[in-house]
This record gives structure tokens, sequence and C-alpha cells, in this order.
């Protein structure tokens, strides 16, 4: 199985383009759209969301993590192998959150390059071709050199910031609930909220905070959207009160 | 086939850890997005679309139908079959027209809980395990206990409302086009509109009613925004004028 | 492999009921989504934007392409091969650029009409399952009537407009830059933007344009938009300066 996490957005013109490379590459491959609305520049942010979502897939799933500002600049296209997923991606700080938190890891710089090369596109040219190879079993050894680490690290502390609002307007922060402690309110820039354990525990239009799904922190409002009701934006610092 | 009905939003934060689940549970499935936008909040407008858009599909087909306010409390977890179709999801009512218009039906109450069940994403945990069993062919009748009918039920009568906005602005009704007669006028808030075959049968800017492609009484304007133009909303009432 | 470019949206409500007409006529089908926000109401655009797309498939790849503004109307409905491609849709212009520089061409009028066919919807009712018949190896020679040319024609030149804003606001021309003067600078109503390779060649906030991924001339803003930052929109002109 792969796994799409790109800031490509989801209307489809690159991300058609991707799959198309993968199904050329891998026809019987499985191909997830995890997320095409990483956030946009906020690298931190979106280095924390995919920490927190790949795990949520079957061991040995490949991530194709794609959010590449510098392409066609010096930074380097790697591939990484971490408590048993795979990552292809560019080495800019995406996957180094999840790479500070694994147990095992493996890291390899990407040293083939296709025939055709573009500029600005190496999702399609570079990327897809290594993800699709890898995910279909048949790593490509000669294509890659490994390498002691990735060159932008990261802390695998948790981040007291928001890293993602939902179409319901729900904030997702970088905090780990299970770390957190049970009886705290959290504190956003406008607002102080209390802990509840789902949205029908509080009443319309009331704000709190819980730990959702995937194990975070989040920001919700029954019946509305806490980033309109709260004035929260991706990066905003949260507190514990 | 398994057809996912839902308001997660086109984004896929929440759609793709759900085909994740699919993926694994019954890894030849066909899987469709047919909505993801369902209208947020508005239970009975969306109930009134799933109604109109099902038999569009293979009998068999297996609708993941999920929107869940109120996910955690009390509200059941149903499957249900309607006419040789089923649907997996919440009893909140999403399911209660196509329930009071089907001639066959049979509904059973979930009752099996997974290990891992989160308080807010039961569409990921709960549903989408249900769902795969059954379009795989391994219907899970020792997870499910026979009820006689859905505890929120609605009336299977035509609703005189706007129940979706479509991308162009096409405005599509809770009214079938069948049972309304075609000399008819069609009174939105701010005007009367007259019914035509098509698109290309009024001027361009003109608005318009016609039979849609699933039946329905679809208010539009050639070459524009009905919803802009007319100035409509998600349930705005509909009258014969 | 079936191949979707439409003006549909996203959102899912029509692409979905395309793709299960699909999977019944042609369950083993490979379906990707190329784009389904092709510039609404402007088939030059598209056309140009479809030419510059389709040959990063593979050839024998079939486009179910589909902008229908005058559906129900007098238009008639095409299938289309050029230079190995399959391209099904209506004759309204949409694959007029394709043919145009097609070295080898064969077009013919869909004769065939479903049983029941909607008035709005022809894309589900009459494409789909045209398309997947020939991607499934099974060419519907019999529904089909060989013509000599498309009805709608256009100039096979390159098109010096904007034909597409994506989602980071870059902004496609339909100039190839493979015909286009390296030194050129190119003029836009606002403004004069010059020549990089890429990206990271230029600093933050700063326009420029640069042969992109498709070899269209594209004109970009290092981390920012472009569209926002020079004000600009589909249809207007590009000068070289």
């Amino acid at each position: 199985m792969i796994v799409l996490f790109t800031d490509f957005g989801g209307d489809g013109l690159y991300v058609g383009q991707v799959k198309a490379v993968l199904a050329r590459a891998a026809p019987a491959l499985t191909v997830i759209d995890l997320l095409h609305h990483a956030p946009r520049f906020d690298i931190t942010a979106s280095a924390h969301l995919l920490a927190a979502l790949y795990r949520q897939f079957a061991p040995g799933s490949v991530f194709f993590a794609v959010m590449d500002p510098g392409v066609g600049g010096a930074r380097d296209a790697v591939a990484m192998m971490a408590d048993g997923y795979y990552f292809v991606g560019p080495d800019n700080g995406l996957l180094a959150v999840v790479a500070a938190r694994a147990e095992t890891m493996r890291v390899w710089r990407i040293a083939w390059r296709p025939e055709k090369l573009s500029n600005s596109f190496h999702g399609r040219d570079l990327f897809a071709p290594i993800a699709a190879w890898i995910a279909a079993g048949r790593f490509p050894a000669d294509k890659l050199e490994q390498i002691d680490s990735l060159t932008v690290q990261a802390s695998g502390e948790d981040l007291a910031r928001i890293i993602y609002i939902d179409h319901y307007g729900n904030c997702l922060t970088g905090l780990r609930a299970a770390s957190f402690p049970d009886a705290s309110s959290l504190r956003v820039p406008s607002e102080t909220v209390c802990r509840a354990r789902t949205f029908s525990e509080v009443g319309p239009g009331v704000a709190f905070w819980y730990e959702n799904s995937l194990g975070l922190v989040e920001i919700a409002v029954n019946r509305g959207s806490a980033a309109q009701c709260l004035g929260l934006h991706i990066g905003d610092e949260v507190l514990v009160a």
C-alpha cells in the first residue's frame, strides 16, 4: 500500500500525474489519498501531523510524503525506513519528527535520476517511481545510497501549536493526549477551554478539548467551528492553563 | 462495491483513514467516493439526497453513510438492508428516508465494539470494518443484533426544500419530478422559475427548473449559478407556483 | 487506464456516479482523476490544458474529457483516437487542440443511445460506458460511426493566455516553453517577469516564469501566489516583453 501525504491540493492536476506514474510502475498497488492539504509552507506542523497519522496504516506501508517548496534546489531526496514503515520525499524536515521518534531507522539518499527530470515536479519524476518500487517489493537498492541520518532534523517532542484545521473547523495540536494531564485546561490565545470526552458531552456552541482519534489534543466546538469561534490559525500557540 | 457518503470533506484526513481500514479488511474491494460534502448539520437534507442517489448503483452495493455529529453519545450504530442495498452508519435519521421508502427492509444494531474504539471517529473504527465485511460477502451476523426498525424515523414523502447545491451552483430539491405537474412553475423565496427540459433550452443567465439526472426537481441557471443568482441556500423552501 | 478530465468539481456527486458506471462496465479498470476543476465555461483554456497533459500518460489510455455546458442540445458526442490515445466527450472544442496537433487521428460520432439517457448528465449515461468499453479493449464499433473530423475545430498554435491557476496560485499559460525564446521576459497585464529555472533560484516573494513540468510557460512566485501577487485570472493575455 502506498499512502499520499502532500500539499498538492485535492483538485488533482498534480495528484493524477503522480498516480499515473505509480500505476505504470506498480499496477496492482493500492494507493490511498491521506492528505493533499498538508499545511503549506509550514513544514514543522506537517511533520507533526504525519508523525501522528502514519501508525494508522499497516506496517510496510510506503508514504509518499511530498511538500517540496525547495524543489530544484540543494535539498536532498531521501527514502527512509522507520519502525517498519517507509517514507519517500524531500529531506527538508517533513520526515524529521517521524525520524526523531523512531526506535529503528535507516535513511537513504536517492542517487538515481530519471532520464527526464523536471525542475519543479520531483514528486512525479523522482519520488513516485521510488515509492512504487518499494511498495511493490522491489527495493531499488542500486538507486539509493545509505546515509547516517537526515540532514534536516527536528525534535521528537510534542509541539504546543495548532498543526491542522479540519473541514469542520476542529483544531488539531501537536500535543499527544496520553502524556497530557487529564484535569488540565488548555489556553488558546483568546480563551481557556476545558476537557470533554467527546462532542455530545457539551452543549451546542461550547468549546472544549479532547483526545482525538489520533491521540492528539484537539480543540473543538460542538456543532460549530472552533477555528472560527476562537479565531484560531495553524501555528497558533496553545498552553496548559 | 462500497460507496462512501459522508460529510468528512474531500480533503482526505478522515477519508484516507477509512479507506486504509477498508483496504485491510477487504483488499479487493472497489471503493467509490460518492459524496464527502453531504450538507453538514442538515441530516434531513442529506437523508433525501442519499435516497435519491443510491439506486444509481448496483444492487448489493454497501453504502458507508456517515454524518455523525452525535458520535460518542447515545445514538445507535446500525446496518440496514433496503431493497437489496446495504447501509452502515449512525441511527440519527440519515438512513430514515431510504428506510421509509423501501419495500423490503431489515435493520441490525451493531453490537460489536472493536478493541480500540475512539470517541470521535466511529466511521473509521466501527462502521468501516462492518461495511467492509458485508461488501466482501462475509456478513458479520455474530456482531449484529436484528432490531425491528430504526430509532430515528422520517417520512418518505418528498421534501419541498433545497437539499444540495452543487459545484456549478445548481440547487437540487427533495422533490421527485415524476410526481410533479409538468406545467408547474416553482417559487423560490426570491422568484418564480419555469420548467425547461435542459440547460441549452434557455438563454444564458436564465433561471429554470428541470428534472435532473437523479429524477429530482433542480433549479439551475444556464451558464450561471442558480444559488448565487437567486440567493438560495440549503434548507430554503420551494413551492409550486 | 481511464483518465478523468472534467469540470465536475472534486466534491464527488457527479464523479462518483461516473465511477460507478465505469466499475460496472469494466471492473478491473484503473481510473485516475486527472482534473475535475477544468476552467468552467472556458473551453479553449481547457482544450489547451488537456493537450499539454495527456502525453504524461501511457499510450492507449482513454480520456473521459467532459465539460458539457451544451448537454441535451445539438452538439455531437464523439470518440477520438489521436496518436494512440483515446478521448471520449462532447464535440464542443474541448478535444480540438489535441486534434489539431495530432499526426494520426480518427473520429467517431457516438450513434448509440442508452435505454435511459438523462438530459443533463451524458457524462454518466453516454460517455462513461463508451470510455469503459474502449479502455477494457472492447472497442464498440457497432455503436460508433466514423466521421471525417470534429465539428468544432481549433488551431493547434500556442495560446498566449493564462489557461489554469493551480492550488499554489501558479499561473499556467498555453505557451509551450520549447518554442519560446530563452532570454525573453514575459509581460502580464500588471508587470514584466523574467525567466528562472525553478522556484529556489529566486528570492521569496519574487515573480518569475519558468518551463513547468508539462513543458508550458508558467508564471510563479517563490513561496507566494502569482495569481494573487500579480492579480492574474484565467483568460488573461501574456506577451513576450
